[in-house]
């Protein structure tokens, strides 16, 4: 499970109709309270390019449910009147799809399910999870999201958009809803990643030049791209991550009245103020998908909007395309060095903060670890999770035995051990006489855990006291400051590990903890433009990368780094994402960013991708174009 | 300005009386809606130990402003009737001061200043800021907070716990109390961080064993101390750093509907998910206050609280704990290395992530610097900001002269220019010419600055350049990949630099990105407890650091860590800052911090403060008491 937006999402918008409003025939209380949070799921999800679905009663004028035809309700929602229509305050999208039902005299229909092409509309959409609004929660909302959970979607309710006619009856639907397996959402952060959005994550020079920007009429278009300079120690290549979180930012941002308060405080005139109480990106971006292995010197993300705007998201958009390429590309040497192997990130207590934590949980994922131990990365981006038991728990025990008995009968379908908290191999012969215990009551011991000492003796001596004592099927799952190079050794010494944690050296990328990157201006107006400051110097005009392999191998020969415009051979790595501040596709899931990053990885030459560097670099080239902007001297 | 609560802060609650409840003989529409929002409210102010006041009407039968007086208002909140009563749902606190206002037959009070007492109350109370709820909007609300501004306080109106007579002069109310400088905020994450407070910020592991701890009754008391095992290369001494913000999430921390929704779904049982549901943290916290210098094997922090509870807030709080911590460490080495120059905080673009980019702004606040480029973090924390031009500010102008001037025009009053875009010197000697003509327009030029190349050299020429122009008094302002390494040299060379912009090294802490910590269970139901795991021994027994000092020199001059009820000389560095989940005090503000901090660093020994380090560390002694324990084998 995952909150956070993608494809296969649908928004379903239950009879949001005049007739269920205030005034209408079948007013539901506070019905028009939902108007605008509907609204604004609706932007959130045509941004996103995904789908909305709007059903709607369109009952006949002799309708069975009416109480002059012998049903409960008051006439409503009749074919072609008034009442049946959508409000006009409900700002549907152009391209909905909408589901009428009770559409016959004799039959009743609470569920949008009711008419066939619900169904049919969905299954060719490719939808997964339905995001269900509208009214009223104790009836049409109620049934529709039954059958949904009947018909297999993941389905949830946003509890901010829906109404009941009753209050009493309303929550015994939610309820209902919940205990099908309906999962209740409380607001839009939720699934739009709650992370940090306001227009201030900026720094402030950014708007000390906005006042001049405005002064003087400066408006135009400007494109500015963001790419690394050159690689830290350690690295060959780089592995493109963080576009999704940059997404949603831009989706997002936006100045509240606190925002603008504190800067006028803090001297800011009404001009700059007012401009920001009205900011939305509304611009283009380019980028490569997130998984692509780049290198320095290539666009990674290019934004085209109004100078003001593309300066403004700089700091933020920066802050998030930065770190996950920076962790991704680390993880990706564990991956490497691990083989086969899974691998956990356990890093979030040693991340700097919890932003780093949820997103280098992500980062590690795309990269190839088979899971993370933190539960909020797990709900927000649907990575698999994964969990032991700490050294506490031991302490809190009487004796060792004691501990490993007690966790095993609350866990018994998962069991993995931690053997280190007093002596490695001792606990390890604890273990072997628990161990007959355990198979009786089947209880089931995946693995043990080794988290501090010499991990290749101490692996050594359990897997032989285990073989030993016949449990050659209980694993070794190694952790305490592991990185790639230590990942290596280990296996290169043929020490009997089957899985690995690592954290903190991941996670802060400790070896390198940052990249040398940059988000510059390239054309203002059409123009060309660079800086030439010394160590420096950025490449103008608005580029592409073209990725050429070697036919006979397959893997990547050469990357030509030209200008939109140029017709040069290659794979082109960036894509037009996002046009006039909306998706040209819906958002990826993380399975197809890994599987790019995973057959990128085949494609990779085998030096490039050793774990003690060999000094050769993959060969980034500048088309002839650009080349000659590296001797003109000023411009 | 800054949103995030401290000492100073009052709540005030205007007039939240039966009579203007639905039902009551002069009701508010929607005012019950209120009352949540504002117990929310409530318990946020008094479980950070901050006064909560509520006014009140407390009329006479005869009071004029009643319809049967030749008034306005039907009467309401006449003195002893229940209408005058607060609602029994509204849960105010034991220590609330009451404010009765317009008693008196002939006089009407909209306003609670009206009653004397609140000016006098607040002053004795040090209120600095007031944060102003109730009923209703138009009237009492609107007068009330009107009369706060013109008392000089900053005073902040609770969107969503204020309700209006009439939406439209509600709407009017709202504008004039801002026009007239009061702040409006939306909700209540504004006021207590807004970061992430998620009880999924957790490991699974916390969560896997908390079924095996309700299974078999282990909810007894448990002790927790964070610490930081030793010191990275490259550091003498730790700052603590980031209480705050863990006060703030183990108040705000809990399972919200989707987050039980995703571990049902993730396989946990209804008993773990109830436990979850109800989960607070209502423990005691012992802890270093922030800006003590700390040592290694020092406990920062001491958690008391039920097993599981101390256990589910492990990760979250070392990951808070350890940030602000580890870049606080840093940032002071910058502070000592520039003596009196300031420093600016420029690193929130290559922080990992938003978070780390706020904390990291406060973290080297607390440390000394001056100012940051943050605006975000200028908001939530009150540090002041810093902001110049960037260089595509000038590649969007035609000529370097152009986009000086332009700039200077819209920021006459503190103008700091970037010199180099193209040509250091060179931009350097078209400021000597534009100068004249802003001292004409009374633009003054504070400083220039330099972010790329030799700095030393640069810095040389430019202040050459300007001095034989006469512009001595003009600034050189200097930022480039430095660190207290980088900016020590500088100064050791003479640079004629007067101020440093310090980033990314900084904000990652990039020769040390992470912190050997732990946080370990030293007690549990009283009983001592120690893990012997190789390498990572751990003393048991609630811990006090008690620091002496040398009397002639008053610097310190060793620390004692010993059990909290020994007798041992010096000063003791842990103080209780929370009791059943109430801090005994209220939030500190920065600058107290900062001070203390400033204090330490005078009497912190001179080698243990050099840049470049000279092998000595300071003196962390263990109690006899303590030292018993190394030499047990097992308990």
């Amino acid at each position: 499970m995952s909150t956070v937006l993608k494809k296969g999402d649908v928004l379903v918008i239950v009879d949001l109709q005049r007739d269920f409003l205030p005034g209408g025939n079948l007013a539901v209380p506070d019905a028009h309270k939902i108007i605008e949070p509907i609204n604004r799921y609706i932007e959130v999800f045509f941004l996103r390019h995904l789908p909305v679905i709007a059903t709607r009663d369109w009952h006949p004028r002799n309708h069975c449910s009416f109480i002059d035809q012998g049903g409960t309700w008051p006439s409503h929602c009749v074919q072609g009147t008034d009442g049946a229509l959508f409000p006009e305050e409900l700002r549907l999208p152009e391209d909905i799809y909408v589901i009428s039902k009770a559409t016959l005299p004799e039959v009743e229909a609470y569920s949008g399910f009711a008419n066939p092409d619900l169904k049919k509309i969905l299954g060719d959409l490719g939808a997964k999870r339905l995001f269900v609004c509208g009214l009223a929660t104790d009836y049409c909302v109620l049934h529709t999201v039954l059958d949904a959970l009947d018909l297999g979607f993941n389905t949830y309710v946003l509890l901010d958009a829906v109404r009941a006619v009753d209050i009493n009856t309303g929550e015994r639907a939610i309820k209902d809803m919940q205990e099908k397996g309906a999962c209740l959402i409380h607001s839009g952060d939720s699934i739009t990643d709650g992370l940090l959005t306001s227009g201030l994550l900026t720094d402030f020079y950014q708007i000390t030049m906005l006042k001049a920007y405005l002064d003087h009429g400066l408006r135009g278009q400007a494109c500015f791209e963001f790419f690394v300079r050159r690689l830290p120690e350690g690295r060959a290549f780089l592995v493109a991550a963080g576009l999704e979180q940059v997404i949603n930012y831009l989706l997002g941002v936006k100045f509240k009245e606190e925002d603008l308060c504190f800067l006028r405080q803090e001297g800011l005139p009404k001009e700059v103020t007012e401009y920001l109480r009205n900011f939305r990106f509304r611009g283009n971006i380019w980028a490569v998908p997130e998984g692509t292995i780049v290198f320095p010197g290539e666009p990674i993300l290019r934004i085209e909007a109004p100078l003001p705007v593309a300066q403004i998201i700089e700091t933020r958009l920066i802050n998030i395309l930065h770190f996950q390429t920076l962790i991704a590309s680390k993880a990706v040497r564990c991956v490497l060095a691990a083989g086969e192997r899974p691998l956990v990130d356990f890093g979030f207590r040693r991340a700097h903060g919890g932003e780093a934590g949820l997103l280098a949980a992500r980062a590690c994922y795309i990269a190839g670890f088979s899971a993370t131990a933190t539960l909020a990365a797990g709900l927000r981006f649907g990575i698999p999770i994964s969990g032991t038991m700490a050294h506490s728990f031991v302490l809190a025990h009487k004796t060792e035995e004691e501990a490993f008995r007690d966790f095993a009968e609350s866990r018994p379908g998962d069991l993995v051990l931690l053997i280190d908290t007093y002596d490695t191999t001792k606990a390890a012969g604890h273990i072997t006489r628990l161990y007959p215990e355990f198979r009786d009551r089947d209880i089931y011991l995946k693995a043990v855990r080794i988290d501090s000492g010499d991990l290749l003796e101490l692996s050594k001596q359990v897997r032989d006291i285990f073989d030993r004592a016949g449990m050659d099927k209980v694993g070794i799952f190694c952790s305490g400051s592991l990185d790639e190079y230590k990942i290596k050794k280990l296996i290169d010494l043929n020490a009997p590990i089957d899985a690995f944690g690592v954290g903190t050296n991941i996670d802060t990328s400790a070896d390198a903890p940052f990249l040398d990157c940059a988000y510059k201006m390239v054309e203002y107006e059409g123009q060309p433009k660079m800086k030439h400051s010394e160590g420096k110097v950025t490449l103008p005009c608005r580029k592409q990368v073209f990725r050429q392999l070697d036919r006979s191998s397959g893997s990547f020969k050469v990357d030509i780094v030209g200008t939109i415009d140029e017709d040069i051979p290659g794979q082109r790595l960036l894509k037009e994402v996002m046009e006039a501040g909306r998706l040209t596709e819906p958002p990826e899931d993380l399975e197809t960013i890994r599987k790019r990053l995973k057959n990128g990885l085949c494609h990779l030459p085998r030096e490039i991708k050793e774990i003690v560097l060999t000094g050769q670099s993959y060969p980034v080239e500048f088309s002839n174009r650009l080349k000659k902007y590296l001797s003109v001297s000023d411009m």
